[in-house]
């Protein structure tokens, strides 16, 4: 029966065209009746920006190879459909039957929801990938976002982020008083505790902002999207630290009736589609990040830097405060962060055994 | 055109049953008709073998799910169709229309084929994903299977492996002179420069060889596979600094006409849902690598090892002799080192920033 169910749905659209009647010289003829199912999705980047708008891009274009056309969506870029920040809200209404963003924006709506993009010296994306799929991630994600009619699936990874573009040196933890930082979310709180102060800008404004000593210091993403803003034209110091983002997942969102309506065929060439996609965006990033650090130093003489070692030990406290206010503030929170901090605490075992250890061999560090 | 094609692709099956003359009460009897393909895919391990064989199987699931039944693959254990060793040859004979193994296992036909499994002292799983993907890895392999009638495409990853399993302790180079250990390929010419014995053993015989004294010594895979052979019954030792498959790569390999025969929509669904499989089992493994450490050392109270710095500084001069050797004798293997080293030279220095400082940051190493 259940073949027969799959069956049944992969021709009940073809048969607008395939409706019989016979004369199959006509089939040709009949595309026009064909009517594919036409999905908007609607996404938190740029049209086409580099690695987090291209992958929507790339994953719609395999759906609709794989579905033959039946199943086609049109990827809109922040501002073509909803603004950035809408994406979210449109895919509940069900204007749009999904979104690509990251979880993190919803915080305003759902503070948990910030465990599924990143949090600070949290886990890479290495283990977040092993969380969400096999953790148990997945599944809690699913169960935050119920209440909204939305279905979430992971997005892609940046891998770990960059500290920062910093007009001065940070020799110590004083030298972060007053510093005025583009630093959104959790991390941005961190800083705070510390005498930063965070400010929140898309990333379009950036550049000028740092130009005009708006802010002293902002964050971005990595060296392929770092060296496509063009900051090493403005920014005097690259911290390469990383702390903030050491694995920024980004996300998929389905309105759950318009997800549940597809045949079931094409819901898990949607599922599996996401899983590649999630996939596709790390090691893009991978490939791209190796490449533009190497343009970012050798071309255009970027002074990498690093923090000492108290501004990373103040960072990390701060961050274990602020992640536990989050945690003590909120149900939903305490519960996903047990799962978190339980796989990462084996992890971080795990991993100081094998990948951490064998980057040290291999690159003697 | 395009979109016409693949519209006829995806009812040509279809039309068996949909092949008009009007009657649509009859449709549900029809299904016996319907002719979905069956392909046949070898493996290299045994049915069901946690991570390495179970992810082929739900490779397999996906694509029946994906393609509503339409494309049907039977994934055959090792010695159920075939011995292990033959599913190269038995995909390029058209036997079986696909497979799934390692690549190193093919080294007798093609020695180059080493670099797109692993090497000593060479990429990560997350460095070897890079490069496949977006730094023309998968190219060069696909030019490597041509002249075979094979198509490869990244089948899995299972991380950095662990050093092995020993009976005595090794404290320095001299220790590793006649030491009989079963560690195939490069590795295993790699500890022969130093003195030892390697010894090439399938997996089902280790436990035995280890405990009869036959052999000093053992690498497999990582916790969650060692941890399910038992090897910490009667092995003194776990030696977890691997160097010997730093991100051991499996692959998928189709017969190339097999794959070219499928409609276009199948031939996209059997492509993404391979980039998926190849992320599921990297997943799959951080995730059970995680536990099975735990358990091992918690429950089992396995002493875990690591070699000291002259050992690791003996076999990395070993290592790279050994693949220069490799390199020098065979032009193929030329060309793909020369992409394969110019990619990590690079991915080494990006991540000694990112993903090896920040490990040493978040967890105090």
């Amino acid at each position: 029966m259940r073949q027969l169910y799959k069956f049944i749905s992969i021709i009940s659209l073809s048969f607008v065209l395939a409706s019989c009647g016979g004369d199959k010289a006509e089939q040709g003829n009949g595309l026009a009746e064909f009517k594919p199912i036409k999905w908007k999705m609607v996404t938190t980047w740029p049209k086409n920006f580099p690695g987090l708008g291209s992958i929507p891009e790339s994953f719609a274009k395999n759906v609709e190879e794989m579905s033959a056309g039946r199943l086609q969506i049109k990827v809109y870029g922040a501002g073509e459909m909803v603004p950035a920040m809408q994406t979210f809200d449109t895919v509940k209404s069900g204007a749009a039957q999904m979104g690509h963003g990251a979880a993190y924006y919803w915080k305003g709506k759902i503070p948990a929801a910030q465990f599924f993009t990143t949090i600070p010296f949290g886990m890479n994306a290495q283990e977040t990938n092993g969380w969400f799929y096999n953790g148990g991630g997945i599944e809690l994600w699913q169960e935050l976002y119920e209440p909204f009619g939305l279905v979430p699936m992971p997005g892609g990874n940046t891998g770990v982020q960059m500290a920062g573009w910093f007009q001065k040196e940070i020799n110590s933890l004083d030298d972060l008083k007053g510093l005025k930082m583009r630093i959104p979310g959790l991390a941005g709180e961190v800083v705070s505790e510390l005498g930063a102060v965070p400010v929140t800008l898309p990333g379009g404004e950036l550049f000028t902002a740092l130009q005009s000593g708006t802010i002293d210091a902002t964050e971005w993403v990595g060296p392929y999207n770092d060296l496509a803003f063009g900051f090493y034209k403005i920014a005097q110091y690259y911290y390469v630290t990383g702390w903030q983002e050491p694995g920024a997942a980004l996300e998929f969102i389905f309105n759950k009736e318009a997800l549940a309506s597809l045949p079931e065929d094409l819901q898990k060439i949607v599922e599996v589609a996401a899983t590649a996609a999630n996939a596709d965006m790390l090691n893009l990033y991978t490939a791209k990040n190796n490449q533009a650090l190497q343009v970012l130093v050798s071309e255009h003489n970027v002074k990498v830097k690093k923090f000492p070692e108290d501004v990373i030990q103040g960072l990390k406290a701060a961050s274990e405060k602020v992640v536990n206010e989050l945690v003590e503030n909120d149900p939903a929170a305490k519960k996903i962060f047990e799962s978190y901090q339980s796989f990462l605490s084996q992890s971080s075992d795990y991993h100081g055994i094998s990948e951490f250890d064998y980057y040290r061999n291999r690159d003697s560090h």
